[in-house]
C-alpha cells in the first residue's frame, strides 16, 4: 500500500480520464509520455466514446476500471471536474491531478467551485493536485503526469534535482533550463491553484525523497508557514539545499513608503527572513536558481569560503576576483614564501591569488599538475576556482589538460572545483562527468560558491542549534496598556530599561528629577496616547528643577487641550540618555507566519534607506547576532569617527529576549514598538528609551 | 592607401612572419582562418625554412616580399621581434600585429624591449598593436589576423557588434559568446600591452566605423582619458552604444576604507564616473554585457521607459514586473477603459499590467492579435515585453504564433518588443529573424530594455548639449591657502559662502559677532592648519560676548601650544547655520584623468554607507543634477521627517562652477574639500561652511 502523496508522484498505476488520440492534446500528451517513458505501472485511459486511445483499451468510465488506480488524472474541463471528483471517491481512488483551468483564478464563481471540490475530497480522503497545475514528473519511475509541452522534444533524466512550483509554466521553464545543463530531476509537482496540496506539503515530502539531493521551488507566497518552516528545517537537517525563486517582491514598495515598524513588514520581507533564518537560498533570477541547484547536485559543500583562483589569463583573473570578493568569498593571497616557489617553477606567473598561470603553462602539463598541486596545498584554499577559457577548445587537448588538473588535485577530492570554460557543450560535459562544476561565466561560478558556503554554515548551525526556551506566559492584563506598563511587562520578559520614574499629575517631578539626576526628559504617560510627540508631550534635555516644573506644567496643558479624553497617569521621569547608537527594534504581526520581529538603525537608516531587517519569532541569541549583522549599516555599531563599539551582545540578547516573548504571547500582541533604543558602549547594554506594545482588537477594550 | 589603423584591421594585403605549416600553432593558425574565410587580398607568409606553406609560396624575409603589405602579423619569439619591427621598418610596412608574449607583463626586462620596440616603431612611422595579444579579426572582410583558438570550430559571421579588448581571452571570450547568441561581428581587435595601439584608440575608430552599432569593450584601466572620453561622445553623437566591461573593482575596497575626500576618489569610482557621464553603459557580468550588446544590435532606441507586459502565466508575469520595476522600467497600468474593453474580449485575463491573457489565448490566434492590438493602442507602451514561456516549443504552433504577434503590430514597428521563449534554439532564431529580440531570462530582458532606455536617453542629452563655458583663470598666488583665501578665490569662481569677518590675533571677536548675529562659530585662520579641529582650532554655538572672547583665548592658546610654527592670520568669525542638510563636496586630481568632482551626504552617508559619487570635470548642471541623484542618500534632500525640500538647483550650481573652477585650474590644483557644506530650503541657497584648497607640491612652498 502507497501512502496518499507517493501514490500521487509515484504511482503504480494510473487512470486517466478525458483521455484522447491526439497526442497534442491536453488528455493526449499523458499518455504519450508516459508510454514513450516506458511507465512499468498500468495505465487505463478513461472516455466513454472509444474503445481504444493511443493503442491501449479504454475505459467508459472510473466507475468500469479493473483496478483502483493510486491516482488520477483528470483532463476534463471545469465544469466536469466536480462529477468526476465524486466517481474518483465512489471508486475508492485516493489521489487526482486537475489539470482544468477555471476555478479560483477566475473570480468568486469559480473559488466557489473550487471549494466545493476540495470540501468533498477532504471529506472523502481523496488529495487533490490542483486545479490550473500542470502535474507531476517522477523521471526514475517514468512516470509523466502531465501535459507540459516542454516534453515534446524529450524527457527528462533522472536525477538528484526537486522542483516544486506553485507556477505550472515556471516549473516547465526551469526542467527545460535544468535539462539544458544536464541536471537530473528527481520529482516535479506544480501545484496551482493548491486547493490541497500546497508548495509547503510538496517541498516537506520531497526534502525527504533519499533521491532528492537539492529542490529548486517557486512560490508567489505560502499559506502555511508552519508546514514551510517544518520543510525548511528538515532540508537542513537532511543536508539538503533549497533554492528558491519567489516573486512579488514589488510589495517591498510597501516597506519602502512606510516609517514605522508596522508597515514596515510586507509580507515580500517576512517571507525573505524566513529563508535566511532557516537556511534556504533565495535566488534573484532564475539564472542564478539553476546555477545554484547546479552546484548543490554533487552534494558536496565546503567547509570554508577561502577560493583559490587560477587563471590562465590575468584579465579573467581580476575579474573573478572582482566578483569573488563581491560575493562574499576570501580570495586570500598565497602565503610568501609559498609565492616564491610557484614563481621558480612558472617565472612568468603571477601567484599572488588570483594565482595568473599565463597561458604558457599549458605548454608542459607535466609543469602545469605540480604547479596546481603546490597551489592547493600551500594555499589551505576551501574552493578551487580555475579560468580555462578557450585552452579546452580542441578536443583533442581538453582531455590531457583536464587530467593534468585531476592529477593535479588528488587525494583533494573533497575540495570543491569550479571551472569557467569556454567551450562546446560535449567539452564540458567531459569535465562535469570527472566532477567539475563547470560556469560560462565567472560571475555566476562566484554566486554559486558563495551559495555553497552559505548552505554548509547553514547546515553547521542547524547541528548545533540548541531548543529555544520558550518565555513565560505573562499577564499582559487589559489594553491599551501605557509606556509605563509596557515597560514593566517587558522587564519582566527580560528587557533592561533605564530607571525611570512615573510622577501623578501634580506631584514632584523636581524630586523625581533630583533623584535620577540631571538632564532629564519628560513624557506624559497615558495609555490613551500611543504617539507622544503629536501632542507635544515630551520634553527633553531638562537641566533645572524649574525648567522640570515648568515643562511638566505646559506637558499637562497641552495634552488636555488636544486629548482632552485622555485619562492622564503623569509624568514619567527619565534620565536624559546621549550616548550609543539609536536603533529601532519592534514585533508586528504577520497574517499568516505571525510574530516577527524588525530591527533597523535609528533615523535616515530606516526612514530613507529602508535599512531594516525580519526574522521570525521566536529565534535565539546567535540568529539575533546574525540579523544584526543583516544591515547595511552595521558598522555604525562597531564604532565610527572615533565612537566606541557598541554592546552588540546585549543589543543581540534584547532581540532574541524580545523574539521569545513575542512568540509567547502571539495570541494577545498586535505589535510592539521599542523606538529609540540606544545601543551603548560595550559593556554598558541597551537602553530602550520607549516602549509601546499594541494589543490584538479583541483585547483592547 | 589606406591609412595606418585601417591598413591594421582591414588589410588589402598580409605577410605573416614565422609562418607554419601546422595548423594549430601559433604562425599556422592565421594563415588557416585566413584561407578557410577566404581573405580576398595577398597572404605573403615568411619563414627562411620553407618553399611553402599551408599551399602559398613562401618568402625568406620581410625583404623579398614582392610586395609592400598593409599590414605584418609577427608570430614569431620575443627575441626576434625588435628585428622583426626593423625589417617591416626597411620594407615600410605601416602597421603591425604582435602575437609573442614576454614583455613588460614579465617585469622590467621585458619593459625595456617593449618600451625600444615602441620607440623604434614610432620614429619609423610604424603603428604596432600588442604585444601580448590575439590580433584583429574583420569578419566582412574574411581577414582574420589572430590565432585565438576560438575560430576552431567556427568562424564569425560578419554584423554590427564590434569588440575592442585588452585581453585577448577576454575578447575570445565574448566573440564565442556573441556568435553563440546570434551576433554578426564587425571587428574584433585586442590590444594586449598596448605599446602603441591601446583601447581608447581602438575604440575611437571603431565606433565610427559605419558597419558597427554597437562595441563591447574590456579593459583593465585607460591609459588615455582624453581620447577615451573622445571615444565615447563620438559614440554618443552617432547614436552607437558602448557596453564595457571594467575590471578591477577591488580598489574600490581603497574607497571604502577611507573618510576623506582625497582617498574617496579611486580610479575604478573615476572610470564608473566616466562612463556614467559620458552615457556608456558598464556591465556587471560578462552574461549582462552580451544581453545589452544584442539588444543595442537592432539599433532601434526606445522614446520613453514605459514597459507593457504580456504573459500567458500570471507567475511569470509578476515576475517580470519585479524585474522590470528593479530595473528601472515603468510597469504602468492600462487605462482602467481599456483593461475592461480586454477584459471583455478575454474574460479570464487579467489585464492591468501585467496583462496576463492566460494560457487560454493561444486556442483562439486572430482573437490573441486583437488582444494584443488594444493593449499596444491604449496602453501607451514605448517597450512590448512578451512572456511565451514554452507555448513556442512545438514548431508547427510556433510560426502561426508569431504571425498572431506581428499582426497585432502592425503599424508599430517602430516599438521595441522583447520575448522570453522556452524553446530550442532555431525557434529562438526565426522569431529574432522578425525582429524580436529573444531573452531566456526576464531579468536579463529587464536588464537590457533599461540599458536601451539609457542609452536614448543619453544621445538625446548629447544632442541638446551646450558647449560648457570654460572658468575665468584667476590668479591662487601662492600655497599653502588659508580657509579665508580659498573662499575668497572660490566666492569670484562663483561660489557663494555665508558672511564671515576675519578677526586679527587679539582684535575684537565679539564685535565681529554682533555684526553677524549669534549665535556664532569661531574657528582659528591659519594657511598652515589644514584641519583646524584637530589643533582644538573650532569653537562652536558661541552664544554671548563674553563666551567669544573667552573661546577666542583659549583657541589662540591651544593653537600656540599645539603649533608653535603655524602663523595666525586671526580667528574666523561665522554665525552657525543650523539648517539644512549636510553633505560634502570636493575635487581630487586623478593621475590618468585629471580633476575629479566628488559629491556625497555628511557624516555616516559617506562614511558608513560610502554613499558617494564622482563626475569628470568641468560638466554643466544638467549633469550635476544627475550626479545629485546618483546617490541612495537623495530622498534627504528631498525633505524627510517633514523637513522642507532643499534647494538642489543651488547646489547643482555649486557643482558644476566647482568642477569649471577645477577643470581651469587643473595645472594647480591638488585637491579642494567643501566639508561641511549645508544644503538650505528650497530658495535659500547652499553654505559651504568650511573650504580648503591644496596646490599641487611644486606651487605649495
Amino acid at each position: 500500500m502507497t501512502d496518499t502523496f507517493s501514490a500521487l508522484v509515484s504511482p503504480k498505476s494510473v487512470a486517466l480520464v478525458g483521455a484522447s488520440e491526439d497526442v497534442a492534446r491536453i488528455g493526449g500528451r499523458p499518455l504519450r509520455y508516459l508510454r514513450e517513458a516506458g511507465f512499468g505501472g498500468s495505465i487505463m485511459p478513461v472516455n466513454p466514446k472509444r474503445e481504444t486511445v493511443q493503442g491501449l483499451t479504454c475505459h467508459p468510465d472510473i466507475a468500469s476500471l479493473p483496478e483502483v488506480p493510486d491516482t488520477a488524472i483528470l483532463a476534463v474541463p471545469a465544469r466536469a471536474t466536480l462529477d468526476t471528483v465524486h466517481a474518483c471517491l465512489d471508486k475508492g481512488v485516493k489521489s487526482a491531478v486537475i489539470f482544468s483551468a477555471g476555478f479560483a483564478e477566475t473570480g468568486a464563481d469559480g473559488q466557489r467551485v473550487q471549494e466545493e471540490i476540495a470540501n468533498v475530497a477532504r471529506e472523502g480522503g481523496l488529495r487533490l493536485l490542483g486545479p490550473n497545475c500542470l502535474g507531476v514528473m517522477n523521471p526514475a519511475k517514468g512516470y509523466y503526469g502531465t501535459f507540459s509541452v516542454v516534453l515534446d522534444n524529450a524527457l527528462l533524466n533522472p536525477g538528484v534535482v526537486g522542483i516544486v512550483s506553485q507556477s505550472g509554466a515556471y516549473g516547465a521553464h526551469i526542467a527545460h533550463l535544468a535539462r539544458a545543463r544536464n541536471m537530473g530531476i528527481s520529482q516535479w509537482i506544480t501545484t496551482g491553484n493548491e486547493c490541497d496540496v500546497d508548495v509547503s506539503e510538496a517541498l516537506d515530502w520531497m526534502v525527504q525523497q533519499p533521491e532528492t539531493r537539492v529542490v529548486m521551488a517557486y512560490a508567489e507566497g505560502v499559506r502555511d508557514y508552519e508546514r514551510f518552516i517544518d520543510a525548511l528545517e528538515k532540508a537542513q537537517s537532511l543536508g539538503k539545499a533549497i533554492v528558491f525563486m519567489k516573486t512579488g517582491r514589488s510589495s517591498a514598495g510597501a516597506v519602502a513608503a512606510a516609517s514605522h515598524t508596522a508597515a514596515l513588514a510586507g509580507s515580500d520581507s517576512v517571507f525573505d527572513a524566513v529563508l535566511r533564518q532557516y537556511g534556504a537560498h533565495r535566488a534573484a533570477s532564475t539564472a542564478e536558481q539553476i546555477d545554484v541547484a547546479y552546484a548543490c547536485a554533487t552534494g558536496n559543500y565546503p567547509t570554508g569560503n577561502k577560493v583559490g583562483i587560477f587563471t590562465l589569463s590575468g584579465g579573467f583573473g581580476i575579474q573573478l576576483a572582482d566578483d569573488a570578493e563581491s560575493a562574499g568569498l576570501d580570495v586570500a593571497p598565497m602565503p610568501d614564501d609559498a609565492q616564491i616557489r610557484l614563481k621558480e617553477m612558472l617565472p612568468y606567473s603571477a601567484p599572488r591569488n588570483p594565482v595568473d598561470a599565463t597561458a604558457q603553462a599549458v605548454n608542459d602539463l607535466d609543469l602545469l599538475t605540480r604547479y596546481v598541486r603546490a597551489m592547493m596545498a600551500e594555499g589551505g584554499y576551501d574552493l578551487f576556482a580555475g579560468i580555462l577559457g578557450t585552452a579546452p577548445t580542441s578536443k583533442t587537448f581538453a582531455e590531457p589538460l583536464k587530467r593534468a588538473f585531476l592529477a593535479a588535485m588528488e587525494g583533494q577530492e573533497d575540495k570543491l572545483r569550479a571551472l569557467t570554460i569556454t567551450a562546446p557543450a560535449d567539452v564540458v560535459r567531459t569535465y562535469e562527468d570527472d566532477g567539475f562544476l563547470v560556469f560560462e561565466d565567472g560571475k555566476s561560478l562566484a554566486g554559486a560558491l558563495s551559495a555553497l558556503c552559505r548552505f554548509a554554515e547553514g547546515f553547521a548551525r542547524f547541528k548545533s542549534r540548541k531548543e529555544i526556551a520558550p518565555a513565560a506566559r505573562l499577564d499582559l492584563g487589559k489594553g491599551p496598556l501605557s509606556e509605563a506598563r509596557a515597560k514593566e511587562i517587558l522587564s519582566r520578559a527580560g528587557l533592561d530599561f533605564p530607571p525611570e520614574i512615573l510622577v501623578p499629575v501634580g506631584g514632584d517631578v523636581a524630586g523625581a528629577a533630583a533623584t535620577l539626576g540631571y538632564p532629564v526628559v519628560l513624557k506624559v504617560c497615558s495609555a490613551d496616547i500611543a504617539h507622544k510627540t503629536e501632542v507635544d508631550g515630551v520634553a527633553v534635555n531638562i537641566r533645572t528643577p524649574e525648567d522640570a516644573v515648568r515643562a511638566a506644567e505646559k506637558i499637562e496643558r497641552r495634552v488636555r487641550e488636544e486629548r482632552p479624553d485622555a485619562r492622564l497617569d503623569g509624568i514619567l521621569v527619565a534620565p536624559m540618555v546621549g550616548d550609543g547608537v539609536e536603533i529601532i527594534a519592534g514585533v508586528t504581526h504577520d497574517p499568516v507566519l505571525g510574530p516577527v520581529v524588525l530591527f533597523g538603525l535609528g533615523g535616515v537608516f530606516v526612514e530613507v534607506l529602508k535599512d531594516v531587517t525580519f526574522r521570525a519569532a521566536p529565534f535565539d541569541i546567535d540568529e539575533a547576532h546574525r540579523m544584526i549583522r543583516d544591515i547595511r549599516g552595521f558598522p555604525m555599531l562597531e564604532g565610527v569617527r572615533g565612537a566606541p563599539p557598541c554592546d552588540v551582545d546585549a543589543l543581540a540578547r534584547m532581540l532574541s529576549d524580545l523574539s521569545r516573548f513575542a512568540a509567547a504571547h502571539a495570541d494577545r500582541i498586535e505589535s510592539i514598538d521599542l523606538n529609540p533604543v540606544r545601543v551603548m558602549p560595550q559593556g554598558q547594554g541597551v537602553m530602550p528609551l520607549d516602549a509601546l506594545i499594541i494589543l490584538k482588537e479583541e483585547d483592547s477594550r
